[in-house]
């Protein structure tokens, strides 16, 4: 395996051997690199920055859920250190390139024409983005076909990547050719935007397979592996009925669901937009309730959610964004909530970010409680001339701060997933103290607190939940080293052999005699550099925590948040 | 001396004894009050967040020089602690009053109409402030006047302040009855438009004189710190004839004076918007040269700057506003430097973010460099319903995300002053460690690095300037309770008895006994108070540090920045 390091201002490319990043992949690569070569207080959108895109370890082979990306930077929206974990084609195809890295350095000039890039394995070829200006991601992406060919898997920003805003994602191809795919999470389109760089095209053509040490091991891994996920309930049956939706109904009925801005856990209508119901119109429009998001996916918990014509909306559209367009701003026509999804998508700008910066608007008094066609015609300016694009692609705190809101949902400036920290206390230990900031996937312990997967431990009371979240986000980040998706948590939480197949498959892979402690001691280091880089950007305890007005009570269970800074901090502590 | 206290919320007044803040005045009283009650992790704009006005120890009497005024809270531009201090008529006022400090506590809700209060000697009046929408601040201290009479005194927020901008200042009313006098920094107007108020009108009517121990001493004591102002160059004649615009040809002379956002030390245009075309300029126009910012005022560094026809434009025009909308954005059109001053004055916003804010829209591509047209429209938009104004009102950091500028000149997100730190070093030690940010008031080590008043420092290099630094920053602290003007301190710096004066003052008003260590250590225990109340809202060592662009060598000589954060924390070891 090697690294490719391209300089975007020069656009010179080298291959580099792994060196001191033997050994690594995905997150655990991100994150290691960017620790040891991104100056902790760099501008994040300055040529000392370095975006990497990292496949996991399994990434490329035939190894069930394996296909997921890292991406990592210095994030231009908390100012700590960023890994974002997409699924779409890209992670498959650079892994097959024998790569464990891109890493795009330097950056050009202001005015400098943005670049598309061309990866094969006959190296790398530059070129002015090809007819970009203005155009959404779903049409640049037909462009971007059209002037490479259909076999080119894509990696792109929207036009708020563009312009450098707080909020922007990189969206990557989906196995139906659509740009649905995002590492969405805290701004990182930004930092391409910021090394003129629009799109990142992987063509594996003459390159497609990885190497294995023992490759009927790895066959005989994956098939225990493959079995473990479909016959777990989650795994194998509720994500593809449902999608990740079906949580909108679990954690309403938990008095969990944010609610007005996190005034309430509980939606009055929350049938309406509910993943019953979503799955219901569905298939009653002829859409297709059950995706992968890759290649070897068994589980399918995506969807493509059409229209009342039956025409393509969007895929990939989450649990936390049907939440955030939803309930917490008191809107319910699920149409429209999947059309602010696809406009999302389209912009290249977060969903979570994007729900909560909308409520910031109603908050601000700029558009009504409830009035969801408002706040899309504010994520339409996203990208555009408009300076009132500028304030809401930034997101959540910033659109908080042009408006003079206090009540603002973030942590470490980055907005609050689907999931009252008060009602489940264990996500809130993760928002409050994981290196990315307010996030859920770095330690999703609602498996634990609510679905009772993996164990059982009471989300309204403090006990336990500062280990479960310690515990949770050092199986996480090994998890995001390996490129397996997420949810395979769900199945490894409940089997004891998991992790021994794990290290089947990474050993079969590449040889050597890797254990579960391993594995888990790679979860550590990975967020030893996390937590270094950002005390080394100035973080210290006070920034874990949650914003002081979750102190107040949390419908139906009056809740409150009372963790303090000092108990906290146990779960830093590895 | 009593402290009153105004709930905002309620509507509601106390009058309190002082208690644990007996002894303090001006800024050691804000910053201890605002380390004492207001949690170091409370939102700015939230309930929580006190906004603190305090006279010095000396205001109010007929000590020359002695009626500035201290303005504190948390700052809603740093997230730290905040004072700001500013002339103007109040601070006498407040203190013949009886009063050591008005704070305002609480806010109402969003939509409340916002309240003008006035304070009197029979208590305080609370009214929704009159006929306000729309209106910039000379015009609305018009209606002020009428509503209240003229004998009234003024403190108020413009538009930006109503928005709760970052950059936001509180105006008071001058000698001339024009709203000329800022709290300027650190956005302090905008803690006053969370809370509702637009105005505070201070009327002493029957309530006219302090009482002194020892009214005789004083009146002798007065004698001497008149006579040693009068008689010192700068103090006595200096700052008379050309106001602090004298320092544009000096600085730039010393190769210091930001250029094209901290390009170059020298403008070529320096001689355009040099103190002395200003003075010419405003006596062949009829205006004046000479102006006290608050009576007793024997310096007179202030001037009545106006148009080609005499017509009143401004006042309290320093040579920061001077540089930042001149040299900095390579601006050198005097008339339009003038009425960008008067401009940010009518809205509300601090002169010295507001010049670096123009230079980002110019780094970030939104408006050409040396187009001060194109900067003077943004101005223009803060306060109204343009989004524009929103990002422009917010400040430097804020508009350098808004356009993706990665050179940005702040410490603590609050926009640097007028002297480029590479090449007045001990200056630079005072931005990046002093306790609000990029700001030169607090340890101004001009005198000592280019004026070579109370010292000679080499400005060009390392040595010295740390220690130099500190030790006006201990200085400014003590300066900064007493209510004395901080251009005192040249007079100070060169008067070996200046601190026996002092100190004489204080007995004589105060009874007792207090010395110039006394002093001193008053100095120290501020900013104790302002270091801990930052750590405790999260700021670091790595927080106290210019911007890494600032390792760039300066023309003319060439001079890097390369202070450790090390070696800048012995300015903090008290």
């Amino acid at each position: 395996m090697k690294i490719l390091r391209i300089n975007t201002r020069e656009r010179t490319y080298a291959y580099e051997d792994m060196g001191e990043y033997a050994g690594l992949g995905g997150r655990a690569l991100t994150s290691h690199l960017v620790r040891k070569e991104v100056p902790a207080n760099a501008h994040p959108l300055s040529k000392e920055n370095k975006l990497v895109f990292a496949p996991g370890l399994l990434s490329g082979t035939m190894a069930a859920n394996s296909g997921r990306l890292s991406v990592g930077a210095k994030s231009p929206l908390t100012g700590g250190i960023k890994e974002s974990n997409s699924g779409g084609m890209l992670s498959q195809k650079i892994a097959k390139l024998g790569l464990a890295a891109i890493v795009l350095e330097d950056k050009p000039e202001r005015d400098t024409p943005f670049a598309s890039i061309r990866i094969s394995k006959d190296g790398v070829e530059f070129t002015d983005a090809p007819d970009r200006e203005g155009k959404d991601n779903y049409e640049y992406q037909q462009v971007l076909n059209d002037f490479y060919g259909s076999k080119v898997s894509i990696g792109l920003i929207g036009t708020a990547g563009e312009q450098c805003l707080k909020a922007s994602t990189i969206q990557f191809t989906d196995p139906y050719g659509n740009p649905a795919r995002s590492a969405g999470r805290g701004g990182l389109g930004a930092v391409m935007g910021s090394k003129r760089v629009r799109c990142i095209a992987v063509d594996n053509k003459g390159a497609n397979s990885v190497e294995y040490a023992d490759k009927e091991a790895f066959k005989d891994a994956n098939r225990r592996w493959t079995k473990m996920l479909k016959e777990h309930p989650v795994t194998g049956q509720g994500l593809k009925n449902f999608g990740t939706a079906i949580l909108v109904n679990i954690i309403n009925e938990a008095g969990a669901l944010p609610t007005k801005n996190f005034r309430m856990g509980q939606y009055e209508h929350v049938a309406d937009v509910s993943g019953e119901r979503m799955s219901e119109l569905i298939e009653q429009r002829g859409g297709k309730v059950a995706e992968g998001c890759h290649p070897g996916c068994v589980m399918q918990c995506s969807q493509r959610y059409v229209d009342k014509d039956g025409n393509y909306v969007t895929s990939g559209f989450e649990y936390e964004t049907l939440w955030g367009f939803g309930p917490n701003g008191l809107v319910h026509d699920l149409d429209l909530i999947a059309s602010m999804d696809r406009l999302c998508d389209e912009k290249g700008i977060d969903t979570i970010e994007m729900a909560n910066t909308v409520t910031m608007a109603m908050e601000g008094g700029l558009i009504e409680w409830g009035d969801g066609p408002a706040s899309k015609a504010l994520l339409e300016k996203v990208g555009t001339d408009d300076p009132m694009g500028r304030i809401i692609g930034n997101g959540t705190g910033f659109t908080a701060a042009a408006l003079g809101v206090d009540r603002v949902p973030t942590v470490k400036n980055q907005a609050l997933p689907a999931y009252d920290p008060r009602a489940v206390r264990g996500v809130g230990v993760t928002y409050a103290t994981n290196p990315m900031g307010g996030d859920h996937t770095t330690g999703y312990a609602v498996c634990q607190n609510i679905l009772k997967v993996g164990g059982d431990v009471n989300p309204l009371k403090d006990e336990g939940n500062v280990e479960l979240s310690k515990n949770l986000q050092i199986a996480t980040a090994a998890v995001d080293a390996s490129g397996m998706c997420l949810f395979t948590a769900f199945a490894i939480l409940d089997n004891d052999d998991a992790m021994d197949i794990i290290c089947d498959l990474l050993n079969a892979r590449y040889g050597g005699s890797i254990t579960p402690d391993d594995v888990l001691a790679l979860g550590v280091s990975t967020l030893k550099d996390e937590h270094g880089f950002n005390a080394d950007a100035g973080f210290t305890k006070h920034d874990d925590q949650l914003p002081r007005w979750f102190k107040e009570a949390l419908p139906p269970h009056n809740v409150t948040w009372d963790f303090t800074e000092e108990q906290l901090q146990e779960a830093k502590k590895f």
